[in-house]
């Protein structure tokens, strides 16, 4: 299989090489050159850093690695675009995350791979190796899975638990948002917003810009709106949906349920939304087509039926947000990562981005800082903080 | 607490900077100074690296990190000699022993406190985790429990499972005897051991010098000797030892199966065995009295009462061991690391050791290397190598 898929790619060529022994490497921040060396950092001499770290656990944040480290865990049932192609195949991916963590924030990133579909034995592994890390990256996890596997986790471990398909893309896209409404002069509380895609990311936009106050969601699926009292294709995460968004208990298609609104947040499919849809919406439209490789509608598509800020999902990097977000929280030693530090993330970025931009570039390292600075704040704010 | 034993150690503050921040971190190998890059190691380059693992998993070898990574897991329950100190005062314990992998054989390696004293939860984690790495090594783990978690262990995950406790000291003592037993002319097939010490490493010691083909091993407990029928303090372990050693089911008191003995090997408790007792063994003894920080018997005593070689655990140094047993192990992509590997390991440590001594330098990477090549060639020859 591999000689075909090589001869018709002339890229992998390229991309091969940058993966090949891996991405990551854990190395030793002491020298061992001398046995006395060794009597210090292992054995006689390390007994006596535990007895400290025993008499007063706190001593591990000073004398061990663990406040700077992060286990980026995945079960491999939806990697990237490709779903459930198995745990292994989803290394290189959580190895690229790391890569990210340490060279953005200087965060020990440690990829960890869980064989398993069952999401109590994902928490229990989870929370049984929890006091190696200052946090948990969830990367990955199939939907609804991933919702019960970060829910049960949070109520196990004291340290923060973020799933970065949710949360990570919900911040990024928030903070899009504040940009647009800002050159659009819309109001959040009076904001009409659209969702479209149900899955891990689009129920995670939807309670976060609930959170952050934008006046109404309506969150559909590929059964239309997803409503209260509606039976068809519901589970318990759609049930909450329902609950927490849909003010008018808006009912019909995506096509139905688009006209006069504000603003579409797409993470669906391909070709989801026509001109004709966005001609149906409000006045000054906003178009955030992020369905990936190929968007609901290009952008160029969207701005001749009149939208006024269209994006596709390439201009809104992921990776802009979870950096920053656990730089922040480590920073704090936050118990947690809350609604407060998220919105804060989404300032941070929003307030960050240039002129004519919705969001700052991934690259400058200054952006990242902003961020974690931005979070610590709102974590030592809202009382999550240990330091 | 702290301060207090700061004033009265000196040495601590020596020790502590050295542990500062965590004596290990995880590192990008590759650089990410562009969005070009980005999209290369990070999405949508690595998607095409996974869709080659999906299709052929075996590829996770050539693209990732994890033939080159080993899990240094415990649970804290036996830490040097502390005892059950907790998973977060072992965390400096398992930095020191991924420092050694580290720079002395360029192995990657991954500490991980797993949080439990079930044995059955211990190895649900552990096994779930397996496919992130290419071998575990168990470390501080106390018996019998560590004999239940590695036993389990091995029979669900297809990589090298390895309880350092039992297998690395079993390793560097049988290189020390062979040293000792080509200095004193005795032969192993008649050769007549007391041990002394039925924890992880008595036990593995035992049954090491028993596969290698030592004439007869007597191991003691506090109870005595431990014999086919014996009621008192026996466990599962011990019964499989009555099985495995004694072959005159020899009962009695340490100080009785002493006698008329070739060698004494300790690792019980301070003071254990006397001048008289030493008196009473065969011609020319070797002692290894090991206990830690006291041994039975002091080297110079031994020796005072006729041992032809004494020593004592601090020359006899664990971390000679895994270092290279894991290296050989990694090198052949064993599936295993196997007595024939082990056995490799000893005869390697022996004839690198230096006229007069037991055992080579720990600080000559050499000595480990030359401990890989012969474990690689013992995997090889054995039929558990898959490279």
């Amino acid at each position: 299989m591999k000689q075909p898929e090589r001869e018709i790619d002339p890229e992998l060529d390229e991309i091969l090489p940058l993966h090949k022994g891996g991405k990551t490497r854990m190395i030793s921040r002491c020298k061992l050159n001398t046995v006395a060396d060794l009597r210090k950092i292992y054995t006689p001499g390390v007994a006596k850093v535990s007895k400290l770290i025993e008499a007063d656990p706190d001593m591990i944040y000073l004398y061990t690695s663990i406040g700077d480290t992060v286990a980026v865990m995945t079960n491999g049932t939806a990697v990237l675009g490709l779903g459930d192609v198995g745990v292994k195949a989803a290394m290189p991916v959580m190895e690229g995350k790391a890569v990210i963590f340490m060279e953005m924030v200087d965060i020990s990133a440690v990829p960890l791979l869980v064989d398993t579909h069952d999401a109590g034995a994902f928490v229990e592994a989870a929370a049984l190796l929890a006091p190696t890390f200052g946090g948990i990256l969830i990367e990955d996890v199939a939907a609804p899975m991933c919702f019960e596997i970060e829910d049960r986790l949070k109520d196990r471990v004291d340290i923060p638990v973020f799933h970065d398909d949710q949360h990570g893309t919900a911040v990024v896209v928030l903070a899009a948002l504040m940009k647009a409404l800002e050159a659009t002069g819309k109001k959040a509380p009076e904001l009409q917003v659209v969702m479209s895609g149900a899955g891990a990311a689009g129920t995670a936009i939807s309670r976060f810009m609930v959170a952050f106050g934008i006046g109404n969601v309506v969150l559909c699926d590929r059964c239309g709106a997803i409503w209260r009292g509606r039976k068809e294709g519901m589970n318990a995460a759609k049930e909450g949906i329902a609950r927490a968004t849909n003010k008018a208990n808006e009912k019909g298609t995506l096509r139905e349920v688009m006209r006069g609104k504000d603003a579409f947040v797409g993470v669906s499919a391909a070709g989801q939304v026509t001109k004709d849809m966005v001609r149906s919406m409000a006045r000054d439209p906003i178009v955030f087509a992020m369905a990936n490789p190929i968007p609901e509608i290009w952008p160029h598509e969207a701005v001749e039926a009149g939208a006024a800020i269209a994006t596709d999902g390439r201009h809104l990097n992921n990776a802009l947000g979870f950096p920053g977000i656990f730089r922040g929280a480590f920073d704090a030693r936050a118990m947690d990562i809350n609604e407060d530090m998220k919105i804060a993330a989404s300032r941070a970025l929003s307030g960050m981005a240039p002129k004519g931009e919705l969001v700052p570039d991934f690259m400058d390292r200054g952006v990242h800082r902003g961020v974690a600075d931005a979070v610590a704040g709102a974590a030592r704010k809202s009382g999550v903080a240990r330091a």
